[in-house]
């Protein structure tokens, strides 16, 4: 990926939280979350619709009922946009003005494309594994039939930016810091509560290792 | 809003997770977190930008720099699509293809307009007790200075709708309920952290009312 960003993806406002290194956005797709929203044109009207999405190496996974009007649009090569965002903390400042969140978001500009039969197991394999790691190995794998009526597309990282803000809030040097107002931080953290067994769990099944590792990393 | 919904938000799949009652699109605009994905073309090319929004009333309002190029698009009357979405589960499966997330999720479609001179301390104070509840009444009000730096667009909300996923994975009714696999939900927290004060904060000042009933509310 150049050092130079292609227009589109240029971050114009706060250029200085802008990164376009493969590396930032890589980070920024891994590490926001299980949601993509993914925007597509249809009449010229827009449609954001968020999605369960999973990267292998340089290629951006979705995927969906075979009949979901979306996939199709998208399947078809429709310009596309894909936006990943983390909230990380309240950003609480002496003004209104000031006040903001830090936040780490990536944006993907590109066509989806159809994935090739090889692709489909491992792309499946990859949104098992993003939304519990581990997981793929303990589930029964899809049959032909699931096969069939899953979309999956993919697409190509290229055009990417991903934009952040850290930090404390900007306004420490400003004459409001004399004002008797807290400024800082207040963190987000996300977690996992405690798994809840379904209606129809067969007695006796015990929890996989997978959730119970899931459990104990987040607590 | 009429209980048969406009053709462009209709929830085609699973129609059943489909509501557009306003009580519904209500509640998972002021439910589902900070950001907003808001989408908008250029030149057939979409672009889906995360955004802090806050709704009063029939308006959801987004803001930003004046110089933003987004907010000028937007405020042009340029065709939207806001989504705001919150993942509530992982939800577990027997089988890879039945593994899901719980979340809900709202889609409102229309044109942006400025917001009236009579509309935008309301919507700034909106915008910062969306933040943190009661923060508005314990900072400095923007002066004439940032009030002109700021843009801010409202969306009337009329073509809406809600998408809903809860409860249990789907296969408990299916033969792979006999399978030695763990299915079920894993809730999924968020929290706010310890408030880190700014490096610049103003020795004995202390925490502000607001900040302290956030961390009390969700601890």
């Amino acid at each position: 990926m150049s050092t130079r960003p292609p227009d589109a993806v240029r971050v114009r406002r706060q250029p200085t939280r802008g990164h376009y290194d493969r590396a930032s956005v890589d980070a920024a797709l891994d590490g926001g979350g299980l949601l993509a929203h993914v925007a597509f044109v249809e009449a010229r009207q827009p449609f954001c619709i968020p999605m369960l999405y999973a990267r292998v190496a340089d290629r951006l996974y979705i995927h969906g009922s075979a009949k979901s009007r979306a996939l199709r649009t998208l399947g078809e090569g429709a310009p596309a946009c894909v936006t990943v965002t983390a909230v990380d903390a309240l950003v609480l400042a002496r003004s209104a003005f000031e006040h903001s969140a830090n936040y780490r978001s990536v944006m993907l500009l590109g066509a989806f494309e159809p994935v090739t039969e090889a692709e489909r197991l491992p792309a499946l394999e990859a949104f098992t594994d993003k939304l519990v790691p581990g997981r793929w190995r303990e589930v029964r794998a899809p049959n032909a039939k699931e096969l069939r009526a899953t979309s999956i597309l993919a697409l190509a990282i290229d055009a990417a930016s991903v934009k952040i803000r850290r930090g404390p809030p900007s306004d420490d040097d400003s004459p409001d810091a004399a004002l008797d107002v807290w400024a800082g931080v207040v963190p987000i953290v996300t977690a996992y509560g405690e798994p809840e067994p379904s209606p129809g769990l067969r007695e006796g099944v015990k929890l996989d290792e997978s959730v119970r590792r899931l459990s104990r990393a987040h607590s």
